[in-house]
């Protein structure tokens, strides 16, 4: 077991951490992040009973064998929380705001038993003009036990500094495309050859060419979150953002509350998108994703969805891929397809705007 | 993978669902449930977080083998559960109310690795004479993926009218059995010859022979049910009734917040039965069920039992069957067997009547 | 199945227990626990979803196998509750205090798909003078399917008496050992040999020599426990104690609400050392334990802890062991340290003391 990552240096006298600032980072910096995670099919059955994913791949063994898996994979953004939630204590744990995640793509598929480990590399720093925070942008990937990319994306976080006087001369904002490459997209999913698709199965009858740029879907169903959903979730995730768990500390807090991670309502707007995109079974690129307002316990999530593109992928007879773009509401129906007015003000009540593609057969 | 049953025709410009009303049933129409499901050990684990159940054979591998199972079977009432789920968004999402089910025989075993589908055929129809509403009748099937059907119950949901001027000629209610026969009893049970019955690991001494029709037990626990558990039991089994998710919607329903689904208030009494019925650790039948009033988060659950029959099965020496009324209340003990008055009306405080076939050995 | 062991005699026309008050118990009596328990990665994955535990060598198969062990072990406080768990219904359903617990070792490691059973030996009784409750001391210990003893502890409860004219003679407290013996340190550790230790997965460089008898580490986060939280950790440990899970039960007892597991609190403290203690990563030996006021949904814990021994164990050259005392605290921040005052008094907000032994690479 050789350490085979640059880790932080830290003070010997404080055996505990309390992360990183941003005058910690320098560009080109490697981090790797602790603790490795065999994930099992029991995270997928916390998963499901946290947001009730109704995606017949994940869901079934026998399914997933005939879509050439030898079983079923685990769900995209489970990974994705789990890789996003090891890169925390170390990048996280001092941000003031998540500020974006960007050119996120699932490149293996993970399975049961698999154990996933996460690093991340400094991409980009921009320290603000009022010499209190900066932005840290970092790639964050994560391998199998095999040393394989499974996923890799970018997230810029605004960071406080510990020290208002330290000196951050580096100003290089990490440039972000806007939309992952369709080269890079279904290179998680196994070729599985021309099958007839059992619509009844999967829960829809509509494949890529039923799907038209522009088209809306309202996913109708609504999903009140308790505090007890949000912090397993999140703990499952290993994800250690104070804000998440600890009433005592936001009382007093802007919010006065734990806020509800971010991926959270990510989770229950795809699972929701089922009633309407039920072959749209994997997400295999999120090209951005922004979160517009904050979620508490005891707010009721609904979300809607517009087709953005609709591709065919090179090489691949069997599947394409729709670009999605999810809105998320709270406390508001997303019958009327909330999103931004004239002047691109979001509409009341829109928590999340989440751009990303999902392969699905053709 | 070819199709295999019969799926409703949906409406191409409305990709998302809205559930069938009363008018698009027909007799004989058999309906394929989407999203197979395989089940495993962690959904057993997740059940066992949820009520806390006890019974030695699901819990423990040892023990079941000691019962001529390979592995410890999942619990039947998941498994009922997980087949009621899926059955949800094609028969009852419009439902205004589950009027009851019978007729239920757990027929195979269900072990960790298993993937279990459903189906529905529609066995009757009653429009009511409202004009607004219909009984649907239908009977559900479980299978595994070796196409053997491990459950097959009925029932009958009164379903909302999409159109109430819809003309709906078929007025066929389908006779429901009162009872199981005894023959169709642990069919699900795997032969294990004799052997010393180890009651302290059980719970219980008592065996088929210690129990006397007209004996009353009170169960003594109660359970208060939080938000929180009963939405991640109901995701769990994949089942998506907006009543048990939704505190936006619900706030404006008829009891103003979300309701809670009838099968966990079963699972729940079912798991305090162990205190007083440990060894009859199978349910192999349910005669019939009937949720008397609903519960909401906060409410706690007690229960009792009667033993209502009891009797040999054929070609079974080591096991033996009770016929088990269970009566659940909300917020009242059940130490003094709370059931009905002397006009049938059920007493206060009681919500669910539930009649089932429990195997015991001899 | 051979009855192993001695079980308490029960009245036949009672089937549901109300569990054993003081003078059912005698000494040397040995009594055998229902229900054997199948733990798997789904009670693990559990855990972590409960806790947020972080310490890789449970969290990670590949991580474990560096470590000597064929696959993770499954946390050792899971391992604690779940036989703690099936001792309650026969030692301390009706105990109004547990009063502590002492001698606690972890003899062999438990591991995905281990049955475990219990067993708890009566090695003391003391009547209190108000003739109303006792003492009862007992040695639990936990097998698994080979019959190995894999965790072995003493408690001692005050337990109610059902006949306060009962008489009860015997008058032995039985002695606790104050520390557990550094012979006993390690037994469910496997030899490992010499590796380079991978301080960037662990999370930590900080290894045996690193820590300083009189060292005092906050551990920083806060959890705030929520009721849904509470009571599915103590169902998975298959606790029975009523008043953790009945609202309606506790309205009219001393607290008027239920009350957390004790053990829960001792999880939320150790899953939260790991930030400071990450390399500690087995707890070998629980010394003793008091919980020191009770703990409610909505409160928020915080701990510390300080290194009180630092030791090497016999014929072990890679691993030794710290004597760590954990205080956890409630709606209070450790970052003062609180403890005691110099009378002796537990400081506000205190609510537990822990003293353990945990392995840790030299």
């Amino acid at each position: 077991m050789a350490c085979q990552t640059t880790t932080l240096p830290r003070d010997k006298s404080e055996k505990a951490t309390t992360g990183n600032f941003f005058e910690d980072f320098t560009i080109g910096m490697v981090i790797g992040h602790a603790t490795p995670r065999t994930l099992t099919n029991a995270d997928q059955a916390l998963y499901t009973a946290l947001y009730g994913s109704r995606f017949a791949l994940q869901s079934s063994a026998e399914f997933a064998r005939h879509m050439g898996h030898t079983q079923a994979p685990l769900d995209d953004l489970l990974v994705f929380h789990v890789i996003f939630g090891k890169s925390v204590p170390d990048i996280s744990l001092n941000a003031l705001a998540n500020l974006g995640y960007a050119n996120c793509r699932f490149i293996k598929p993970v399975y049961s038993g698999d154990t996933l480990t996460a690093q991340s590399t400094v991409i980009g720093l921009k320290p603000n003009s009022n010499g209190k925070t900066g932005v840290v942008y970092v790639e964050t990937t994560g391998k199998n036990q095999r040393d394989e990319t499974v996923l890799s994306f970018n997230r810029w976080v605004m960071v406080k500094k510990r020290d208002e006087a330290a000196s951050t001369k580096e100003h290089s904002p990490a440039p972000m495309p806007k939309v992952v490459s369709t080269n890079e997209l279904g290179l998680a999913i196994p070729h599985f050859g021309p099958v007839h698709w059992n619509s009844t199965l999967s829960g829809s009858e509509y494949l890529l060419g039923d799907y038209h740029v522009g088209e809306r879907i309202n996913h109708i169903d609504g999903a009140t979150v308790q505090e007890a959903e949000h912090q397993m979730a999140t703990r499952l995730y290993q994800n250690t953002a104070r804000v998440h768990f600890d009433a005592h500390y936001t009382a007093n807090s802007r919010f006065g509350r734990p806020l509800i991670y971010g991926g959270h309502v990510i989770s229950i707007a795809r699972a929701q998108s089922f009633n309407g995109l039920a072959n749209a079974c994997n997400i295999t690129a999120i090209n951005g994703g922004r979160h517009i307002a904050p979620l508490f316990a005891g707010d009721t999530v609904y979300s809607w969805s517009e087709i953005i593109d609709s591709t065919r992928l090179k090489n691949r007879d069997e599947i394409g891929a729709l670009r999605i773009r999810t809105i998320a509401t709270k406390n508001r129906s997303c019958e009327d397809f909330p999103y931004k007015d004239q002047e691109g003000k979001y509409d009341e009540g829109v928590i999340l705007e989440l751009d990303y593609w999902a392969t699905i057969p053709t």
